[in-house]
């Protein structure tokens, strides 16, 4: 059976895979990390616009049966720009939309969205989350330095704290009851950020929402895999710190990467 | 006359740019950030070389005289591996030369090096400052945050000054005398890494050393320009972050930006 394609910019996207295999354990994954032209984050809609089509041609080149797109930042800035034509017959998911439903069903009124700088500026986040409630109060704040504290392997730190600290302020400020994780790093520091929020804060991490929607749509269409599954790692960059974080991230210390171009 | 090329993965050669304004007002600039695929830092040698390939193509196509490449990074993982005829007739200078021959005149004999991951890895400024002075003890560090804060804009800032504490204990606590700044972003955050240093470790940012260097080059030439100087900026990806930081260092509110491709 043909896998699931998933692509990110990076390492991120494997929070997403890590919670498809919980949830689809028959299903095999393709997964391809952009790691040469990383991050995606602060650069234009053009830009990450022209990777994305270049992604989407590599995956449907391999011969995947549905993509997820689990960068947000690609998810907020390429997908509105695509047209159904992009990959005829193949399913193309983006992460914006399962996070905002979950925190528009958990909120109480008051949210905070923390994204890359080029997810917060398409105000792809909000735009989601007033279409489901259009009563919603949102504050959004792009965090820059957290994909890299990440990579720097700073997850539980006191200077990731302080960064931390000086990014929620203004959202904790303003009474958020709701804060999503608007980007696939930030689940890595997950335990920093619950600890600064406090714990009437809920934070959302759309990777369970994102595998709940993939069974979901898979079951509809009739093509699910429920045995024999195979899991391949591409990145367009050769990278250590890939391999480590993503043996961490998956539990899985038989992460075997295989180099691509993607050009 | 034809301008002299520089290039950088973003907007930290914009330091070398400066010294080379100061220091040759009658030259004209064409500089290229390659925003679209910035930063270098954590790539490979292979990807880095990849791109350098591809920017001094395009420098070649918009006839430049010489080439300066201001990003330590690609100075010291591509510069190496490419040959003679890349651009015959053009002389290409990189960074690491220049910088390490500063350090190896300054030094009472004890040299820290920080730098890029990447740049760290390729051990492109120990070399060089053996081949200078092989008795030299040297320490060096990879410095991955830096370049994030600086982007941040966190340039004098309590947590860059932790972050800094952190990379740079291990060098002070070996009792280095002189610290390379090898990235062309970490002029910016230069008071913060004195003040953690003291005043007892000579700071050498190369690009005043780069600036000498590129003069030197072309008087001996005889394609030095006295006149009419005119200044292109061209990025591959579109960036308010660029243009704010290129008129902070560049002390110039008239900076226009070209987008250009270099894929």
């Amino acid at each position: 059976m043909d896998p699931i394609g998933v692509f990110d910019s990076g390492v991120g996207g494997l929070t997403v895979v890590s919670a498809l295999r919980r949830r689809l354990p028959g299903e095999s994954i393709l997964y391809l990390g952009d790691t040469a032209r990383l991050p995606y984050g602060s650069k234009s809609p053009d830009t990450v616009t022209r990777y994305t089509r270049k992604n989407l041609e590599f995956l449907s080149g391999r011969g995947v049966k549905a993509v997820v797109v689990a960068c947000n930042t690609a998810s907020a800035l390429a997908l509105p720009n695509l047209g159904p034509g992009e990959m005829p017959d193949v399913p193309i998911w983006g992460v914006i939309e399962p996070g905002a439903r979950k925190a528009a069903e958990v909120s109480r009124g008051r949210v905070g969205v923390i994204a890359t700088e080029a997810s917060v500026r398409s105000d792809a986040y909000p735009r989601a989350l007033r279409a489901l409630r259009p009563e919603l109060d949102i504050w959004s704040q792009a965090c820059p330095l957290f994909v890299p504290l990440v990579e720097e392997g700073w997850h539980d730190d006191p200077i990731t704290a302080q960064v931390a600290e000086r990014y929620l302020r203004p959202l904790l400020d303003a009474g958020i009851d709701t804060l999503v994780l608007g980007c696939t790093h930030y689940p890595l520091i997950k335990d920093v950020l619950q600890r600064i929020a406090g714990p009437d804060v809920v934070l959302v991490d759309s990777a369970e929402q994102v595998a709940a929607m993939v069974a979901a749509g898979l079951a509809e269409r009739h093509l699910e895999a429920t045995h024999s599954p195979h899991h391949t790692f591409c990145v367009t960059d050769s990278g250590e710190t890939f391999q480590r974080l993503a043996r961490t991230i998956l539990k899985d210390d038989g992460v075997e990467l295989e180099w691509v171009e993607v050009v």
